[in-house]
């Protein structure tokens, strides 16, 4: 049962796009920014919505680490790939322009691909495959982050949380949208953990002496300091499979950096030396795969949403409510929330406040009254 | 210690190709089936290498769900693309012919991807990914495969452990190369477990009850009843991310079918209704990415390179010996066994004795004396 307060859609959307101007951000990027943060929040992805708004995006705005205006080099393109150079501007702005670039590309030569360089955190994953999908296309992503991922056997924060996205149409009224981290969990999860005052599961946190600890908040304490590592998914070792998360981890941390030649892993880490902050200078790598150059979009929906009915209907463990394909909690959250607005708990709301009065702006939220 | 006998690399190579020909298959086409199992062996994945030789392959061909002549029809090109209809001749073959196309229009297009379908066994993933390296290109596989895991909150064995395969090049002697199936294991591991009375350890297999067992020998049993499965990676439900794994699974079983509007999931047992064999007709999906049409094939190189050496430099857990990379350890087995030849077990040499002496040819194998 939801007891946050809702906010509009529409007024969120107009309010971001205000705050964002007062940023320095031009009307048309602010758009599309605020429209990829929102998309995380009707999908219910809530650790990628409106609660990064201020801390990962403004804040990094004011700090110097993330530029407002986003100038875009086209570094190399081909008929089928692009090469972009985001110049530490909007991740999202440049992400957006990419995925409009080789949409049109496999649309004419069925296959495209393209990577971001020197950019910033863009948002969910699936807001870029959603772009190809929404064309009748499959859409895949990658993006390499802050290290904070160990390598099987390994105790050291090295990779990101990494995510390998797809997403795919399907003859139903929402596509196939996978979109997760390629570690066991990612930092946000261990987060809710503390929230609700419960112990982080065993194995999804590596330890400097090779074992794994349950206290989250002591997780996110020595997370801070680099004094712990997210594991990979399968866990620790190789018994359940470790290694192969670890391959998968690894894998998006090569295409997010090696088709452009850009930085990884330890120098991703925003922080100098000597504790100040740097450029962020993040990797994305992006493929659209055009099913009319196969045998067709109807045949490709057809069979992938087959696929997904028969998963769902298949024998469930005895108390399980429901088989879920991937995709679809996020689809139900949207039938939920797309008449009501957006849930806003305390810390977002004072947020918003906040930024509202900084950026002198006329709005009054409903959580006021 | 290896204390199995060896044979030499080129006497198993000829002595297969007389084997394959000896049951109807073309020389050429037995010269890339043998390529393709002897590849296995020198990875040291023992798993897909001569130990299939004769039941998956000679004996499905002798079955008749395994047709030697393996008749090709491209049912659609595309300067990007290609459909492949196999007509269920050897998988190996249509999946050799396949990538040898999708290179091709890489290396003009910078992007190629293809689909296989009535297809059969295509032996070790990482084969054809690696045929894409080779060329310096990045090579994507997967395959679907007999029901054998079960979604997450399911018990139901539903999708095949589906790997999803990459392989990228390198500046170091051997690639980047990631290739295991989806599911926390496959059967062959448990078939290990058994053969060194050891459990299976918790949480990789899935019983009717929704909860899990060891006992490696009742779940092999209980597996060809279909009353047990195989847990995605990440395992049982959804709290060490078992629903990640069982979306890449997903995604797999939707790209081998689905860009060929080919058969799935259920309808890939090999059996009719009344127990009797029918044709698999399995589907593959390839794709190849040139890093030409990126920023260059040695800048990739660098990078890739790069990431994989400070992994391997990174801090070790207490007492673990050393941490790998994809490929590492298969590129380590092949620098022992080079030399040496392929260490062939009993029951292998007994499968070999039995095929020369069936098949009427003239060889002495080394462990014959």
């Amino acid at each position: 049962m939801e007891t946050r307060p809702y906010i509009p859609w529409d007024m969120l959307n107009s309010f971001m796009i205000d705050v964002f101007k007062a940023y320095g951000v031009p009307e048309e990027d602010a758009a599309i920014c605020a429209d990829v943060l929102i998309e995380s929040d009707r999908r219910g992805i809530e650790s990628h919505g409106c609660n990064r708004f201020k801390p990962i995006y403004l804040d990094r705005i004011k700090n110097g680490t993330l530029l407002p205006v986003t100038k875009i080099d086209i570094v190399k393109e081909t008929p089928t790939t692009v090469v972009m150079d985001a110049n530490n501007g909007m991740g999202m702005v440049a992400s957006y322009r990419m995925m409009e670039m080789l949409v049109e590309k496999a649309r004419t030569y069925g296959m495209a691909g393209g990577t971001v360089f020197n950019s910033t955190h863009y948002g969910i994953a699936g807001y870029w495959t959603g772009m190809a999908e929404r064309a009748g296309m499959i859409g895949i992503t990658g993006t390499n982050a802050r290290p904070s991922v160990a390598p099987t056997w390994g105790v050291e924060p090295m990779m990101g949380t990494n995510p390998l996205t797809f997403t795919m149409p399907t003859d139903e009224e929402f596509p196939f949208n996978f979109d997760c981290a390629t570690s066991t969990v990612q930092n946000g999860k261990i987060e809710y953990y503390e929230r609700i005052g419960k112990p982080t599961p065993a194995g999804l946190v590596v330890t400097p002496d090779g074992g794994t600890m349950t206290d989250s908040g002591q997780i996110l304490r020595d997370m801070r300091q680099g004094q712990c590592a997210l594991t990979p998914l399968g866990g620790l070792g190789e018994d359940t499979g470790g290694y192969k998360g670890y391959g998968f981890t690894t894998i998006v941390e090569i295409l997010s950096a090696a088709l452009a030649g850009g930085p990884y892993m330890k120098e991703l880490s925003g922080k100098n030396p000597d504790g100040s902050n740097k450029m962020y200078r993040l990797g994305h790598f992006f493929f659209v795969i055009n099913p009319e150059f196969f045998m067709g979009l109807d045949t490709f929906r057809e069979t992938a949403g087959g696929i997904c009915r028969e998963l769902r209907a298949s024998q469930k463990a005895p108390g399980a409510e429901r088989i879920y394909t991937a995709g679809e909690k996020e689809w139900d959250a949207w039938q939920e929330r797309k008449d009501k607005g957006c849930p806003v708990g305390e810390s977002v709301q004072k947020e918003l406040l906040y930024l509202r009065d900084t950026c002198n702006l006329d709005y009054r939220f409903p959580f006021e009254d």
